[in-house]
């Protein structure tokens, strides 16, 4: 299982490029798993609900398995980025985690011209490459944002070494 | 990792049987799960939210992941209760299991009287008790339904086996 950070300043597109990476991957048959960041407090369910009353009774973790898909909710394990890829079921080949910038994974940054920011620096040389849509002083590879499968051909040959 | 399953007819009260056991068993220092069995298509996530594109995009699973708890969203294995319990981050003690009358696990069976129903009968010899709120014809050990504390006690017993 290896895992690549999507990283980048909000409204950079990291879901939108993730969201034109995963058929792209998938096609070349790579599990894919997905994790999302979030600051906002979730939650998966409504207050009334049995599965949330599963929840507030004590009940830890919750799974609701439908016909289609199983949840699971958990609480969280704050910090514990080896956690959330444990949670993975079933494990994948590859997990695109967006966000989670202190992660000790390779990234792939981000960097949309019209945010009008600077590169985003990252501690080590955890940094693989950078979609950009626009011409950058940078000494790391530029890939082309706008360019979905020129960035999926630089993952899969990633991947693959 | 035990697993009981908590049967009967739509209606019995599994699930609020099951909210007035869990604190008494999480008291009791038990770190228990729940699983709900639902026959409906349940959706964890709005369409157009970032994860339901990611889900959508083909990311399997996917994993949300908030401050206080982390949402697993991932496709149903049908008919694997192993899938289910493999699922089951962090690995509790006890799995409390509604709804999956199928599993080969041992059960506890819920009887309500007013639903003016026989009592529900399951192969093998699997039931540990029954749950009732009526007096009935069982050879099975009989519990009362009305007084959770006295079925916790019971599974704690069973438990510790």
């Amino acid at each position: 299982m290896k895992v690549l950070g999507i990283v980048g300043y909000s409204g950079a597109g990291k879901t939108t490029l993730l969201c034109a990476l995963l058929p792209l991957l998938c096609a070349r048959g790579l599990r894919v798993a997905a994790i999302k960041a979030t600051h906002h407090d979730v939650r998966w369910d409504q207050p009334g609900k049995d599965s949330w009353r599963l929840q507030e009774a004590g009940a830890e973790p919750v799974l609701l398995a439908g016909p289609k898909r199983w949840y699971l909710s958990r609480a969280a394990a704050p910090g514990d980025w080896a956690a959330q890829l444990a949670t993975l079921q079933p494990v994948p080949d590859l997990v695109l985690s967006e966000g989670n910038t202190d992660w000790p994974v390779p990234r792939l940054l981000v960097h949309r011209a019209a945010l009008g920011k600077p590169l985003r620096r990252f501690a080590g040389d955890q940094v693989l490459a950078v979609a950009t849509d626009a011409a950058i002083e940078t000494d790391l590879p530029c890939l082309d944002l706008n360019d979905p499968p020129s960035i999926a051909r630089f993952l899969l040959t990633w991947y693959g070494e």
